[in-house]
Order: C-alpha cells, then sequence, then structure tokens
C-alpha cells in the first residue's frame, strides 16, 4: 500500500507527569488500520531526519511516530549539549530511557489508525539503543531495528525479556562500535534465543544514514549513501516478515 | 521477469583437457539476453540442491549455470570422501580452484541467452568459499555473495583484485566459522576497499540454506528456514541493485 499525500502533526504525550512532544506521519485519505512504526531519534532529538524517515515509512503504507525521549521543548543546541543528555538516557540502569520509549510505544498503539498487534520500532544512533532496550524491557512489539546504535548493555540478563525479532545493521568501520560491545550484544542475543541478525556494511562508519553528516563536525560519522539504501531495504525486508 | 515454464539440461564444457558437466536452468519461450547466476555447489559437488537453487534463479528471470568444479563423473559418495577432495581445491594456492570456476563463469558468459555484462556468482559452502577466489581472481562479474562459505584466504593480498561486489551470508553459530578467520576477511575486504557485507544470521548454524541437513549426519550443519529465507532476500536485494 503506498499512498501519496502524507498528513503529518506534532502530538502531545504523557510520561508520568512529563509532557513529549512526538511527530506523526500517515497516509491521507487512507481508512482501516495499518502497521505502526515508532522511530526514535538521534541524540539531537527530533530533527528533520526523524520527520523524513517518518514521511518515508508513512509512504510505505505504515503510521509512523516520532518518538521524543527528551520532553517537549527540550533540544539540544550542540553535540556537547546532545551527548550531555543523551549520555543521561544511556548509562546507568536505563529505567528512564526504557519509561520515554514505551510512552511514545504506548501512544503509538492507542492511536486510531494503528494495528496495536502490529507494531514495530525502529532507532538510529542513540535511538538505535534505545529500540533494543525497549525490547528489553519486555514490550510488546514485533520488531526492532537498530541503526547504527550502541548495541551492548549494562544488563545483559534483560535480554531475556526480548519478544521481538531484533534487527542490528552496523558500519563495518564505525569507531564508535568496538568489538566487545558487539561480541557483548551477540552473546546477549544467543544466550535468551532471541530472533536476531546483525548486519556489518563494509566502507560504512557511524552516521551512515544522517545526510547531514559529512565525516567532519563528528570525525568518524558520516553519511553513506550505499549502506544507507541496503539498511532501508534490510528493514523493509523485515517488515515484509512481520506485517 | 518471472516465468513458469523453466527449460533444464546438462551443458558440457571444458577446463583446459578437462571436461566438465554443468547444469543449466532458464525460463523457455523467453527472448533476449538476460542476466546470468553461477552457482557453485557444496563439497558433494552438483546435486539436487544446487539444481533447485538454479531453478529458482530461472524463475526470477535470470539464466542460472552451476558450475562443476570436481569434472564430470567426479561425485564424491560419502563426507569422507567430499571431505577430501574439497580439500584439494580449498587448501594452498587454490590455483586449480579458481581456474575452475573461471571456465564456469566463461562458459555461462558465452551463452547466447546471457547478457555478459550483467553476471554474478552464487555458492554455497566450500562453492561461498569458490565465489569469493572467483572475485579474488580478478574475475569480470558484477557481485558475489557467498552461503556459509569459508572467509578466509591463504592470500590477502590478492582481494586488491576484487572487481565486484562482495556479500557473505553466515550462520552466527555455525562451527565451522571462527572469528579469527571472519576478522581476516574483514580486513582483506577493508585493506582492498571492496564494497562488502557480512550478515550474521542468529541461531542458524552451517549449511542453514541445505533442507537436507538435519544437525546430525554432520554435527553443527543443520537447514534453518528462516536463514535460508533471509538469506535469499539478501542475495534478491544485491541482485535488484546491479541487475
Amino acid at each position: 500500500m503506498t499512498t501519496s499525500r502524507i498528513e503529518t502533526r506534532a502530538v502531545d504525550y504523557q510520561d508520568g507527569n512529563e509532557t513529549m512532544e512526538g511527530f506523526l506521519a500517515q497516509g491521507g485519505g487512507v481508512s482501516g488500520k495499518r502497521p505502526g512504526v515508532l522511530v526514535v531519534h538521534q541524540w539531537l532529538g527530533i530533527t528533520d531526519v526523524e520527520q523524513k524517515r517518518a514521511d518515508m515509512l508513512a509512504r510505505l503504507g505504515y503510521v509512523a511516530f516520532c518518538a521524543d525521549i527528551y520532553g517537549k521543548g527540550v533540544r539540544p543546541k550542540t553535540a556537547q549539549e546532545a551527548s550531555t543528555l543523551a549520555g543521561k538516557y544511556r548509562n546507568g540502569e536505563r529505567r528512564a530511557l526504557r519509561s520515554r520509549a514505551r510512552a511514545a510505544l504506548d501512544t503509538l498503539k492507542k492511536m486510531e489508525s494503528v494495528d496495536a498487534n502490529r507494531v514495530a520500532a525502529i532507532g538510529y544512533c542513540f535511538g538505535g539503543t534505545a529500540v533494543i532496550e525497549l525490547a528489553r524491557s519486555g514490550a510488546d512489539l514485533k520488531a526492532v531495528v537498530s541503526f547504527h546504535g550502541g548495541l551492548d548493555s549494562p544488563a545483559p540478563a534483560d535480554g531475556r525479556n526480548i519478544k521481538c525479532k531484533v534487527l542490528a545493521l552496523a558500519g563495518a568501520d564505525d569507531p564508535f562500535q568496538n568489538a566487545e560491545n558487539l561480541k557483548a550484544f551477540e552473546d546477549e542475543m544467543r544466550a535468551a534465543a532471541v530472533d536476531w541478525q546483525l548486519v556489518f556494511y563494509g566502507g560504512a562508519v557511524h552516521s551512515f544514514t544522517d545526510w547531514q553528516m559529512d565525516g567532519k563536525s563528528l570525525p568518524g560519522a558520516q553519511y553513506n549513501e550505499r549502506a544507507d539504501k541496503r539498511s532501508w531495504e534490510a528493514m523493509k525486508s523485515l517488515f515484509a516478515e512481520i506485517f
């Protein structure tokens, strides 16, 4: 199912007492429930990059919803601010990260246009960590797809909570990945008998899907068109399986 | 392009003074040149398994040709015989393996129905090593796809001869792969700036595409339907890029 007219809007939702501002994209003039795809942002929060992905997903026939992990109005201005904020959620127990991701997932699943039994989550960089963390929380969804996300966990035993398929897409030359963390991820998936896949794209570094990254503003983070397109196709293949 | 009527036949060809017996499959009643796909066999030589893959490729619209690395009438009867024969080609300099694979590729490219500028090679297990070796010989083709093949090389510098895309598909729990060999392959691809991809399928061991393997006749070698289907889709995605 494809559609040419895409409707988008900001959507406020709650995580406890905190207000979040997500972004929704879906095909206009379409009736009936569709699969939903949560999109979790990079360390800058929701930007054009995530909104574009939501548009692309909506054109594939899905209801796409960009999660807001940081909270309404909380948008880091610099890499330094982003690093500090993302680190707050990524490090330690990750309880807050799970809670924020779960609130967004629940919001998506309750939407009238969404078939709550057919939902997946994708994420980029920080968001690629967040979606696997969402799976580790035991969330009920069909699959998570991590694009150049950190894959290791401070609590590997939580891998046993994972109920969904896991697809991890990595740049083979990503300096922000390391062999130990990759091994830890693989061992976690094996120990929990998860349905998992790990793909390495030769020649690709960190942020290979982000067309704004030129390898200069953040060394080791650069767009790679080939890996971008291939990883998107890999995601679509998995969606063809589950939806 | 798909077709329902598939024509198959044995094809004799030469590697120097030696006669080989390959197997051809293509759509019947189709005119015009089509992309060609070479299929290189597992250690038993051409069997039903390779012929079935050729049929599947022909149904996708390609001219599929099963290479015969061993020579006409040379078909090992037991795993022991197969291991010895495959070992002869796989070990050492691999000059004979390259020559045999190249003879099959040349035969395919000369076929009237084949567009010689649009040719790829796929291989399983022993054949998965053979197609990468074919690439290392500097052969002119668009891509090679290795399904649960050994990936390391006795002459890593030959990676610099590779002109085509390389897609390696591996069982994450394949006991016939090891971390050192995988690292050697990655380093070879990196050093030569090859367009390469490496995919790990969680829960899959060796021979994950071979529906005859039950994990008992050869421990650590077992069919895995999920990995079989996903790896076939990964191959198709690459073919969509190059053809």
